[in-house]
């Protein structure tokens, strides 16, 4: 198999989950489930599985929790070399799992303080780090931290487009952490976008972040409309995305290449876990445009990768190609014995 | 906040609830989970959770089972300094959860030679504990216990009617405890009632236990023809109750009050833990007539705390107003970040 | 109850499962759950708990696994001093539960050198062993182990059979332990079916192993074309076995006695854990037919035990007669106080 | 192996013990451990280990507590077939394990309100129990619950002398109990010894229970000449018993027999888990008298099995035969590979 | 009982603490316990189990973390209602537990982003706060962390001073929090000394934070020589402290009072868990001082208060006064039955 | 850090160790613990730590258990590329940790059926795999397995030496693999020395396996005269080991280089886990032979390493240079705030 030969990285945030287990509340709990995730993570986690040679590029603290959570990104088949070592804490969140109408709540600790996120651009051995990458994911969130963070990113987003590497970018966007500012928001995401060649986002980031207007209410429509405008206009040349119906328990994804838009069949969904499941569904693209698969089989495998992360613990994907490929055929068995 | 003026006890028994974990058989199981409930301290839980001042009388035996049940007591934010202690158990009860069709069973131990069950009048010192009282709440089910039970039960009711005090009366009639004997429980159970102002019950309660005829098939038309009807006969100010149907996982609650009868919307539930959900409504009623807020929205606020509560593990309500409020308001969000 | 005078043993392979739980993925794991199961052991713990005398034949090594797996057996109610000791290992096979989508994975550990699987007719007393037993029960999947087992099956069937025993024997066919190899499988059922009395089978072991035709699609009408003849050319006097509707997640059971064909309803049923289920529908025909029951009650508690044993943890059925009635009355009560 | 002609029996009560784990204290915990003992389970528990055939008479509630106590016992390899059924409680024990200077603390639940402390001598078909019975193990807790346990007891050491059967008997006494009445425990001892052949007790039981005198300080001294003259007094075979020496955390055992009291070694011991160790003393000098081993021998057996029993979980002895002689014979091996 | 009249607060902080379990290292686990301590917390924890009232004054996040360490204060018996509620973040360490050469590791998060450590006096309504208290405690940690706190807490030492509050202050002396910092860290303490009524201290602390002379290597004759000067030079009515010999294993403890110290005996301990068990000390010391007991005897209470202290689970002591008056007595038995 | 220009390599077994928790008897136990170990992964997860880059050479198969043992490798640091993929099962053993005088007992299950028991030479492409590495570490136990698994590690051997790299040998004998059959083994064993650089092995490998004499008791002596010996027989630059003496619970460790013997210091040890500890000796002498460290700086980073690993979980050493010289430092404390 040649696929090692890509060799994938993502600069970003890994983050120690907290995790109240038995969907009790924090205040009844003795113990906490642990793990360690990021959008990086996530989406290298699932490309190694595939089979991808992948590092992960971040900052962590010369301490327990730093070393913990290179043992796990290890352990997902991460490479760990390009990883800066220094500062005071890990990023945290705490989650307790919802439970029917009870919803999920999490909440943060250290937000802005890690390591990573007080991170500046010369920790980062960024030429060494990028000589032999063939494609580099960066995530929107890291946008909304700092005007050091934006700069770090945009940093790395135009070295790599530089160097001839591909660069993915998932808009991520998350309102609480602009304090719903759209305007800095879209100055930030603008900046970024010129060096974007595989971009993940929907057309609700479309409307409020680059502030765009349809008139039209059916989102399939209004993804017709508006993804190929934007990668027009920023020169992308792959956007897609899942569809959430969360009143109906369904996914489905869409796919821009080529001038043309293609979707997935709806896939019912049911969450054991359901964070990191858009993850996924972004390595699932990532996959199938390395492997150079048709537009319509890739949109497939990467839904049918979103909609099984929702069964898996974790944030981090770890279902297999042939896992994601029974899915895509629709076989239903059971018991395998 | 002003809601701390008031201060609300109830008179009841603390058991110790014993779990058998994941839905095992106990004889599966070499651990069980363990906490510790009754109506009265669930109740209190909610209340004190909504930010009122709130006390649990009961009888505790002085070893690490009633210190333990002391703990938990006060880790719900109850106050524990009315708790008599002497005696020689701690009441029981082993719960194996069902699962779909396979029924939950409950097995109790020691259920009437608690320290609580074989207390006297005089192990409390009544006038002390209800000085500052404005409201006590009492549970039916210690009128099927013992003669001697029935008359504690009945001095504290006559006892706070005198000092002015609203009394809370929930009928939680178990067919099982009164060995079926309808007879003599209607005679235990209209001894309370005149000095009753807040009462706890639904249409079967008044069928099977007060005797009264209907031939209205219709539970919602039926509570409408004999709750009014049970209100003027005993003088009771408000009587509320929650209505589920099994089959469509339903339920719905209703409030009299000011010679009207007012119903709230149906809410789907799903039973992550059921025991102590109707005690979350009675909760949700007594949190809106403290706070007098009008008949809809105490019925709407009861029902959706009574939702909530089958959503989260253990006997005692643990959701804040903002999260009973958000399911009035009807929003559907996942995960919040 | 004079239940007791029926002794009832089963030869087979009782392994260790290991489980992973809270549906983990093994890599995900620290911990794993662990239980003994096989079809005979699931059978027999069914039928002690309705109060019969069991006893399990097999051939454990002599370890901390052999003993472990003996003391379990006991806790069903099983008897152990037919089992031969001696050999090197524990069969085993490791379980990843699915979830929605993900399917549930099996991966067997020693599959074909454990002590059982290794062991010869010589190692069993077989007179010794017979001598008192009113019934054999026997599985299918020893037939594809090695000529041995074969070997080894036959010879209790054929025994059994001269002492005027009724035997028992489940088709329990999986493709994968014969390498879909139809022709060598039809050679060895059909040398053991002259010797039995009750069998558990469907129309599709009808068709694929017995190589039968039948035009028509409908599952209930080709059992009711293809069971008869079967029974008549072995000479078997009672036939039974489920049919699983995956998609709308209910079964039915279905029982040939006394020349005539007899369905239950359907049931729903949700699966807490489905290994074992078949085995608790054989042991409700066991059941039924040393109760001498009517057909369609016997058929109807099959059923009922079979559902239930979806809703228990572990492969061995634990349910009691009584649960198992109760369902068969349909009523639905979910918490007994 | 020609052991199993033998059938010994015990009468006594099973308790359910429910342990707080990792040393915590019960307002600490949200689990418990759970098992099941008594005298007569754990003497029981070590000769089925050592290959005799067991059988305990109890009585055991109707409901899920009593199976799960009966399938315990039957994974001891214990059988339960004598256990009548009825009444409405299973015994109970809280336990905090002690650590360093911190004291273990017992909390029974039910202690006098049992299945079986509330069972009369007609819930036994002692007849029939005794049959094919070879030993009859009585423990002297019996004798302080109840004038009707009393009775139970006495009546089943009668029958068993009349019947031929070898009588063991435990003085297993608890000052508690009898609220420190020497008095009346001297008189309910007296009844039985007379059918006693052997006796489990110290020079302490003669002292306090037997009211016998003695100005020997040294316990061994002592031993040698008070343990004779009851032997003599009440015409019993064999009294043995073991001595412990807290302070240095060491342990010995002696035994009376054919005139002449012999002593074993002393051993170190660490206790892991120290209930129930007494009791495989006891199985271990049954276990060498049925043997008819040599006395010196029975003593270093038995004591051996003791010190063993300190360094295994739970109540009931299991540590196997060929484990004990090879502690006997004082090899120190770390890790068998 | 009369101890209620004292009404003890606390002003400090709040920790979550998260414990690998099992003597782990962090990368090793995937579950962590959790629980809720801080020097007040400790000593009022104790205090409240000896029956005094107590109140924790600090300030909380409004999330779920500041619930769940409200519900955890408030389940040892501390009241909550003088916590401050706001800010973003909960103090947190992670512990790794050593075993035997293995050193146990302290990883801080949120050390100076906490709610308590970045709020203001104004966030206290400290009048409010002091006015039925009989004792306030202080912990010498606060003035490590920033200006803001080493004023805070002056204000709270001076304005007890002024109301006629006894102030107890703990020295806790961190280097790691100072730097080794000694000269500021002098500056600190010696600002807060003159408000002072018992102080817990060590010779340790004598000279390196104050700075004092002794040529004496004996501790305890160093003591003997330093405390006494401290006492006269900032008018301390008491001041106490336990000395540890590591090596050994032992630990004592000392008061100085009237003007002359008195030692404890030296008892052995062994560590479970040895977090917090100096602040079981100093509340033996508070208690005994409420109590007005003789000296002697409060040293002697305190240090078996210190002991048990290593027994139990958690930073919070919570054994009873009769156990420690237990060791005190210097009993030594095994199970309480 | 130029450390990571060294590549270390090991030839092994990895297995599934399957560990009863809490000193529990596999029959006691519905939960395992797992890891995966072997001396070789045990090695390289040591040089990892210590920042050398290590790759591990086995056979996997592929399943789920394939798939976990490699993500455990990863996690430890250690590279999973070399392994080859097929073959039908993992290697296993259960634990049951001892206690006191209780042996710790190991049952192995898939002892030479495993995936790399069977492997042949051509699953490994040895050429590719020896290309860039520096060292390659072998352990003796494959001698014993099968002749095809001395055939190849023979193999790796001697093409190792061919190519220059530095070859390290574990003795590893085990009398039970070889049936005590010495003869055979010092056969085997004296093919692969003339090609081994650094050996691990003691006195009684000599004395044992190769068959050599010595009239000296005391073992110190003994070493001194036995292993200079071997090395000039064979050739061997270093030959290192440990020296452990149960009885008084202290190690000690030699290493032979340049013709001179160096002893360490005597360390007290206690085990939490004791498997694993010799090859954290091994990996510590073979990271000072790296770092060109003095012999005795060596010889004490090894023994250090080894007391070190008794005190954590798990087979794969994990402490940190720091942590290990630490101890040789010998500072004692027990909680670094």
């Amino acid at each position: 198999m040649k696929k090692e030969e890509h060799y994938i990285k993502a600069f970003g945030e890994v983050m120690m989950r907290l995790e109240v287990p038995n969907y009790l509340k924090l205040a009844q709990a003795q113990e906490l489930r642990i793990l360690y995730s990021g959008t990086g993570v996530n989406i290298l986690s699932a490309l190694s599985r595939f089979g991808h040679r992948t590092s992960f590029i971040t900052k962590l603290p010369e301490n327990t929790l730093g070393d913990a959570a290179k043992s796990y990104i290890r352990s997902l088949g991460i490479e760990t070399s390009d990883i800066a070592i220094g500062g005071n804490y890990l990023g945290m969140y705490f989650l307790e799992q919802g439970f029917h109408v009870r919803n999920t709540t999490v909440t943060y600790s250290n937000r802005k303080e890690s390591s990573f996120c007080t991170s500046k651009i010369t920790d980062y051995n960024v030429e060494q780090i990028l000589k032999d990458t063939s494609m580099l994911h960066l995530c929107g969130i890291m946008l909304s931290i700092s005007k050091q963070m934006r700069y770090n990113a945009l940093y790395f987003a135009k070295k790599a487009k530089q160097l001839g590497i591909t660069v993915a970018f998932d808009f991520n966007y998350r309102p609480k952490l602009w304090n719903g500012d759209y305007t800095e928001a879209q100055k930030c995401y603008e900046q970024v976008l010129p060096y974007v060649d595989i971009c993940f986002m929907t057309d609700r980031d479309a409307l409020y972040i680059l502030n765009m207007e349809s008139i039209e209410k059916n989102r399939q429509r209004r993804i017709e409309q508006l993804i190929p405008e934007i990668a027009k206009k920023y020169d992308i040349t792959i956007i897609a995305g899942s569809l959430r119906e969360e009143a109906d328990q369904q996914i489905s994804g869409f796919i821009y290449q080529d001038d043309s838009i293609c979707f997935s069949r709806k896939y019912d969904y049911r969450a054991m876990d359901r964070i990191g499941s858009g993850d996924a569904f972004s390595s699932g693209i990532i996959h199938g445009v390395i492997n150079e698969s048709a537009r319509d089989a890739i949109v497939e495998f990467a839904t049918s990768a979103c909609v099984l992360a929702h069964t898996t613990y974790g944030d981090s994907p770890i279902c297999s190609e042939e896992e994601i490929l029974f899915l895509v055929n629709q076989k239903d068995v059971q018991i395998e014995r």
